[in-house]
């Protein structure tokens, strides 16, 4: 049995604990988190202990494995602990927000060569899984163009978007460029991006951008775009449309129910999933079956350093054209 | 020029009228009917010339074609008339009310050999159509269950549902038997029908059956169900499932646009078509094209006389058992 | 935590088996089953133990409930003995084959007074549980029609056909004349069906009826339609329709993913689940915690003796149609 | 009855020929082409006359409007002369090739005060109609985003490519362009384009650009995201979607049956209409009909001069910033 930690206890940590608990091979043996109420709930439900630090937790022999959900500032940190303890690390996106951060804390897992994993869920969602396959299968031939819509139903807290300016790229689009890199094999070589603020001053006091649609130009020549906003009052809206030689691949959305009403007002069905964690419950279960995996069988996670770095230099790179209002090159 | 009388202007006439004008082979000649306003309405439409009685119509030598549009129960006079003077005839379903007229009016038709088409318009429907087709070219394999689904928005009026009782089965389900028979090339050796009166006794005060369902053991042992309701709020409702052995193939319903709306409430489309009128129109352009390509090429339409008869024998036989409350055999 | 006996571990065992392991307040503690190799896999994967004898297993004063998967047959017996040693009894559907022995069980659960539930696990599906709601909510006003689509992929082995001629009826449909009984709160007063078989002689060499139509009349006057096949190739085909005064809804099928792919050839999706296990995973765990939950607060389930026995006297009923060809009353 | 000249025989001309024949109150007079043979094509299948010069057919007073449907470089001067000959016009997109000569036909349009239309078409599809309707009714609140996926089946004939470089952004996608201004009734400030050129050698020789991705960013902040392609293998891929405080409204694709084929494989539907003959019959009788009762009311028609300069000029932005890889600014 592979034994965990799970470092942060808040947001996406319970779902993480859930199912490393669920899982036949995996343990949740410590969770640590500066709010010990948050600890001791998540602890409580799972049967495993909390942990006072970081470094009594790393210093357990038996631990195998940490599970990283900390805010993003803290994760460089975190993970080159982890490494120089030896574990086994599955962090959530992104690697940190800092790039300089992000490629020290690169060398340090180089030199340590510990199992590292980056949580883009997405690419273990059954239906982005299909058309990956697919792609790979040549069902399309040529890739031409990528159409990402996606759009989440409720901007965050105001503290928390004021924390991270321009997140709308960093920390949400950056699923959606792993996703356009993961799908195409190729890599954008220029990025434009605009913004705008459209909810709100009572929902988005900070006024950070809600609203923004980036262009991708990728090596090959492909062209790419990505929209994004944090008020689809229609629930969790993740569409990715790829479109080539011999047609096109639409993973379309999902909803909870397949009722359908027909009334004198026209045909009627349920709204989509409401947010992640309903639409990829089955991604989350999925990515920490695959790092469980690939940790005992000593393969490298399929999802490395690298493509953690690359969304990161993407989204970034998004940002400044934001900023700037330019078209923003990206070394090959 | 093929030159029509348009016999009957209510209802469905103008349909006929207008198709008729505006097909490039075809010429509305006279328009003829009790209602001399209905008539006027019509032939003023398309220049067309009313005509006081059927007799002088049929009189014209350079009348080539009848188009039947009266109430059923005068049918197989007009039909015989038609044919006695030699004229090609477009009959609306069904071919009269009496079985023993109709078979009388059946013996004049094979005597004169005039042309004799029965309008079972969903025939020439494009999506029954590739249904069809994709029978023929044996995309299922053998047909085992058919299931069709054939409800009206609204019911007729209180005296013309009065003047036809049981008319769900002869005056409706007709076309549905009709479409099992051209479907599956296949005869029904038994029939059984139950209704039920649901409409408020205020749309439905002469407690006709305005509910109905059919079960019909075809010959080769394939099942079929029918089911109808003159209360289909959502509008003209027609759709025809066949499953086979290698699959099942759905003519699915239409609607007049395809607007899709997302909101917090779920998603919403369009209503179906309202009614026959809208749904078929496709339908009824394609089968007086049909109708006068067949005479202009001397070709039986392909829909005749026996086609008219079998299908109202179901019909009957559907309404015995609903009065009976027993399965009924058909002759094969 | 609720300690549970699962007697049979064949065919659908393991997914309860499962079930139990993973609820919060469950704990599988006996496997039974003659086959004691399938006994001790079940039993091994989730730590039970392997119980030589139902006796010894129920004379365990520390086992509270038992869930019987064995075949039909030997339900009547085991569901007596269960009642009489106190435990609660989760019984898969059929209670048992013969009537009598159902009525005769029937009088031991009453005066033995143990919690007992039927597992009609498609009650909790959450698009069927949907569609109740509507109807309970009013959204159709009076329901006037049902129609119920029911086909597996497959026929099972020759040796389990020929134990259960016309199992079609009170193996297959039973699980469909429950949801009509639950969907529409009415109850059947007539039953016609009809039958046939349509797979070839190697794979259903028993010729046992692999494909029926039935026409159930409810006693507020309201039809239903239900039709079954043993050879949905395109997958597990569930749908169930409901028409009313004020529309109509559809609980439709469901797909394991939402790709679509749009080529030269058309537009083409996933097939649909492939079997009850995948298209009802929620279900059986859903049936699972409302047992746990029913029993540790004291409330009957809610789906008890009278259910399961209603059910098999509308598939008896329906079978005696088959066979003789006519219309069977129903005592309400 | 309203008297039109078809200026242009090919392409859209027997269009637009066949929609003034089949209107009630609109007659064809006169075709001129200086191919003689698409000329008395046309003219023959309407019983119009061929006319041997444009001049001929504009001193004729009995001529009430022209139909310009020859080529793009020629629209102007026809334009003027009509104008000048107190004819009401009905214009194929674009306006002319040349903005200068665009802005000198307006000083002519502005002083005859002739009735004048641009033909963009889409804005009368059933569908699209619904859409604007529906934004117009507030059911979206504040539109935030527009995605419009406009593709092509096949490309043009080398010939027609060779003469009109970009043509992807002033021929094809200037439709967009408009449906945009239409729907959110706003203007782009600033356009951002990248094309590629993705098709074969041999079915596009001339390497112009086969597929295109354009930002608009709009006065009032949405942001809109346009992409074309002229190989679309499979058919005529014309989806708007509007994002808004409310939700979103999709105007979807339409195909030409509604049948749906289960098989082992999966689900397969019709593929689209082929090409905008077939998805915009129903739009090109509509604008025809629009102009026609314009003309007769004396109102202007919904689409003026205006409207056609302006979606040119964002066609224009578009290629200067395709060539420039810069954003390019747009007066308001």
């Amino acid at each position: 049995m592979m034994q965990f930690a799970l470092i942060g206890a808040g947001f996406i940590g319970p779902v993480h604990a859930a199912n490393i608990a669920a899982h036949p091979r995996a343990q949740l043996r410590y969770v640590v988190d500066l709010n010990r109420d948050a600890a001791s709930r998540v602890a409580g439900q799972h049967g495993a202990a909390i942990a006072d630090s970081l470094d009594v937790v790393l210093a357990d022999a038996k631990l195998d494995a940490v599970v990283i959900c900390t805010p993003p500032r803290s994760h460089a940190a975190i993970i080159e602990a982890a490494a120089r303890a030896g574990k086994a690390i599955f962090c959530e996106k992104p690697i940190d927000l800092d790039i300089v951060k992000v490629d020290a804390c690169g060398a340090v897992l180089r030199k340590t060569g510990v199992p590292f994993f980056v949580g883009f869920n997405r690419r273990f969602d059954p239906t982005h899984s299909a058309l990956h396959e697919a792609l790979r299968r040549g069902d399309l031939g040529r890739a031409e163009m990528v159409i990402v819509s996606s759009r989440d139903p409720e901007i965050s807290p105001p503290d928390y978007v004021a924390a991270m300016p321009y997140g709308i790229f960093y920390d949400t689009m950056i699923h959606d460029f792993d996703m356009v890199r993961w799908l195409t094999r190729d890599e954008p070589v220029e990025v434009y991006a605009r913004t705008s603020v459209m909810l709100d001053e009572k929902i988005n006091p900070v006024r950070d951008p809600d609203t923004a649609m980036v262009t991708l130009v990728l090596a090959g020549g492909a062209l790419v775009h990505v929209n994004s906003s944090f008020r689809a009052v229609y629930g969790y809206d993740q569409r990715i449309e790829v479109f080539g030689e011999k047609g096109m691949l639409i993973s379309r959305n999902q909803q909870p129910t397949s009722l359908e009403r027909h009334g004198a007002d026209g045909i009627h069905q349920a709204p989509l999933h409401y947010f992640f964690i309903q639409r990829y419950v089955q991604a989350y279960a999925a990515e920490l079956d695959h790092f469980v995996t690939s940790v005992e069988t000593c393969q490298p996670p399929s999802i490395g350093f690298e493509d953690g770095r690359r969304a990161l230099a993407i989204a970034y790179a998004a940002m400044e054209s934001a900023k700037s209002g330019r078209p923003v090159a990206l070394p090959r």
